[in-house]
């Protein structure tokens, strides 16, 4: 499987036979992100929930739900509010990581300003608040506010320990559950509380979105460095010149010699970046295949989620979702 | 009543008769504010929620349930979460309005960063989700979450109308209804849903958060401006230098010739501000009596807040809640 052959991609074969349901997640997407009062509002969401994101996550809990044999109308309203978490976490990040671009646009924060960034992220959290009450359902709400609560943790933690190289992999681990596993785990275990599924195979499904979604971030990590077999060069090390501690470079510490070590010290504790420290740090990470033990780091969380669909009825949504784990780990290739 | 005579102040009495509610409100938000694995976040939450604000939304809520009888444990939790919400609003404020002192502090955006503003208040607003969500009342969800929109959605307004000199009475309306009253009126009305009060009641609960907090904002707003006899000089015109529309200006826009009126729109809408610009406007608000005219306006919104206690049962607390709003206005003396 590779990027190249986008028909065989499971993501969208997933989104053909989830069309109908992700139609009403986007009609009421769009109902929903109008203010009566505050036309900025929608002018920097649409801007951003317009802009051709996967929308993968609403499609987890759309998928989780049928695969579940649901047959109400409560899995668009849940699809909907984590789209919209999402959309606000997106908002918000860009804030913090004075970022300019996002899906190959420019970000909110730079079109607009960084307090309407600010609050038309609060009013989506909000919103994303009121879609989940309607299902009246409190495990679902239940799971959505930890959720919440756990995503915003796990930011704060990405903030206190960036450029801190004594960062570990268990804190590397913390911080990626909560910034991006918590919401696919929230957003596939939802699916099977409101199709009424007994405790295990809810268990299962929060395994599956919790693995998916760590392979997921492992993974992205490792783009910002190229990939696994990569060459040094186009577009890489946006990680690098932030100095946030990911796991080629935190196992790259881990192995260096007090020379190497020195260096990680002035390029990421210090700051202290010059022409070729780029390249110096992938051959380190070369050296030590960190980026090669990082990939198989990615598979190992891939393999995790497959194993977790064991649990649940056979079903061509089940199939999707294996080879969706796959997948997260070919976009390597 | 005066500010003199700080043993009449109704708020220090509600403290007195709450006392026993408001120690577990307070155990309770120091429980809930930890965070097991980023420490930033106990830091910043307690620099602002221990910096000795006076808990008035929380006691609106205890204030509320215990009027209407209410024996159970939850107005406790309700009360918190008021709390949490409006100290995660003053995170995101201090960020949005650039501010540097706060309950005469530095601003944690000051003493931290913006990003750990920004990313401490989503996990209070997170914590005060998780919070609500314990009582198991989807009621008092529906409130909550209808209130956390009107709250951003205000917010947002105020932005986009600051600067503008077509800001009408009815908008500003809109906006300290949403960044002030919507957080009062939501305060008071879980409290009577949880003592289980017939709607007729917890609609007056609601009439009374929100026209007390309407008074509470444009009194707020008149101090800014020194109060309706205050002379000109100390520490007034913060709102005036960051180009706010407030009661007083708007109406003295409103009654401007054309001379006056050019005056705001250099100083206001184009923020050309020079020496004696600020006095030359309270002298404007003076000729047209703006000031007078906005403590009256506080008044008669103080007045309906009363109004609403009439539908609601004798109480002791009711008498206070009474009190409570014309201290509001009292405030001005």
């Amino acid at each position: 499987m590779s990027l190249d052959h986008a028909q065989t991609k499971p993501h969208d074969r997933l989104a053909e036979i989830l069309a109908d349901d992700l139609a009403q997640v986007n009609a009421l997407i769009r109902a929903r992100m109008v203010s009566e009062h505050a036309p900025r509002i929608p002018e920097v969401t649409a801007h951003l929930i317009e802009a051709g994101g996967k929308r993968l996550r609403p499609m987890l809990t759309l998928a989780a739900s049928r695969m579940c044999g649901y047959t109400g109308p409560y899995h668009v309203h849940l699809a909907a509010t984590v789209e919209f978490i999402h959309t606000a976490t997106l908002l918000h990040d860009d804030v913090v990581d004075e970022s300019g671009q996002r899906r190959g646009r420019p970000t909110a924060n730079l079109l607009w300003d960084n307090k309407s960034s600010v609050l038309v992220g609060d009013y989506l959290f909000a919103r994303a608040f009121q879609l989940m009450v309607e299902p009246g359902n409190l495990q679902v709400l239940d799971i959505l506010a930890n959720a919440s609560a756990t995503i915003a943790e796990g930011e704060v933690l990405q903030l206190t320990a960036a450029q801190d190289l004594g960062t570990t992999e268990a804190v590397y681990l913390q911080i990626i559950r909560g910034k991006t596993a918590a919401l696919f785990s929230a957003a596939t275990q939802v699916g099977g509380v409101i199709a009424d599924m007994p405790d295990a195979q809810v268990q299962a499904l929060y395994t599956y979105g919790d693995a998916l979604g760590i392979s997921f971030q492992i993974v992205d990590d490792l783009l910002d460095y190229g990939g696994a077999g990569a060459d040094i060069g186009k577009n890489i090390g946006d990680d690098f010149r932030e100095r946030k501690l990911t796991l080629p470079v935190i196992r790259a510490v881990a192995a260096a010699s007090s020379e190497e070590r020195a260096f990680w010290h002035r390029v990421i504790a210090e700051g202290d970046q010059h022409e070729g420290d780029l390249s110096h740090a992938m051959a380190l990470m070369q050296r030590h295949d960190t980026l090669g033990s990082t990939r198989a780091e990615a598979m190992i969380w891939a393999g995790r989620a497959k194993t977790a669909l064991n649990h649940l009825p056979a079903h061509p949504l089940r199939d999707m979702l294996r080879d969706l784990a796959d997948y997260v780990v070919a976009r390597l290739n």
